[in-house]
């Protein structure tokens, strides 16, 4: 089913700049059993480890963040891009490969007793997964893992995070 | 649990200008228990229509949207602002207050035989619903209607989105 999945996903080449080859998700999302399925996969590392908040940033973290978070029982806090969220946010900055980008979460979005799983759809070189670690971290939260849908290998985003937190990929380009 | 739900909502005044109240969902999506009921009730209307789509926009439509999708066995299509889809798009643009609105949805993403259902967070003017509407329609599909959490009524959106085409929203302001 995994290979089902990794079928599925449209590679889209020169998007959004000449020689990227864009991993484009959107077939798997208008197939109900195959986002049932990736949803089980994603949270199945972690469903013994008391996951209170799934994490995930805008705008594709979004889509299946939440369906991560009712499988665990869990509630769901949006990381969002600099300006959307209303109340009083923290923040982090990363470097990107020109210039940085900065993500926000409320303030009072996690605690100390809170253990939080982190989600994107995508990791690549791993800036927005790693500043949300520190959001998490620093809002009190422990970090159960990540789950990811695909990886890019090549991007070794994953040696950006923490060592030593779980992090689990579904599919692997 | 209406009551819950509405009284969950946290209105942070003056975002993201001055005069306006808006109304902040994510103290929603941090209740696991809020967030069943709310995707129960948003679906309830829909449930023998044969719902084959949820379109949702970009970014709070994701959050609900694609659980909106499981209930009803249905895909997930996300409409997004321009320039966001990797793959050939069909595109809406609509009017603000200062200025205009683009949104985009893959040409592949509804088809003829789709009935969908078009859901975001919030209702405010109808701007971006009414415009999901055009797109969902060019593309081939039937609407089988709106599902909003939160509506604004004093916008009155819901006088722009197409005559006889089924409304609910949750939660009212």
């Amino acid at each position: 089913m995994i290979d089902v999945l990794r079928a599925t996903v449209r590679t889209v080449p020169d998007f959004p700049t000449p020689g990227i080859q864009f991993r484009d998700i959107t077939p798997i999302l208008a197939k109900p059993e195959l986002v049932r399925f990736a949803v089980k996969a994603l949270v199945e590392p972690y469903r013994k480890v008391g996951v209170t908040k799934v994490l995930a940033v805008e705008a594709r973290g979004f889509i299946l963040g939440p369906m991560l978070a009712e499988a665990l029982d869990a509630g769901f806090i949006p990381v969002r891009k600099s300006g959307k969220l209303p109340y009083t946010t923290i923040r982090e900055t990363y470097a990107l490969e020109y210039g940085n980008d900065t993500i926000e979460m409320h303030i009072d979005a996690v605690g100390d007793d809170d253990v939080v799983l982190i989600h994107d759809d995508l990791i690549a070189t791993g800036g927005t997964a790693a500043a949300t670690f520190r959001l998490a971290v620093f809002g009190g939260a422990s970090v159960a893992g990540f789950a990811f849908l695909v990886e890019l290998d090549a991007l070794e985003g994953r040696l950006l995070l923490e060592e030593g937190v779980p992090v689990h990929s579904l599919v692997h380009f």
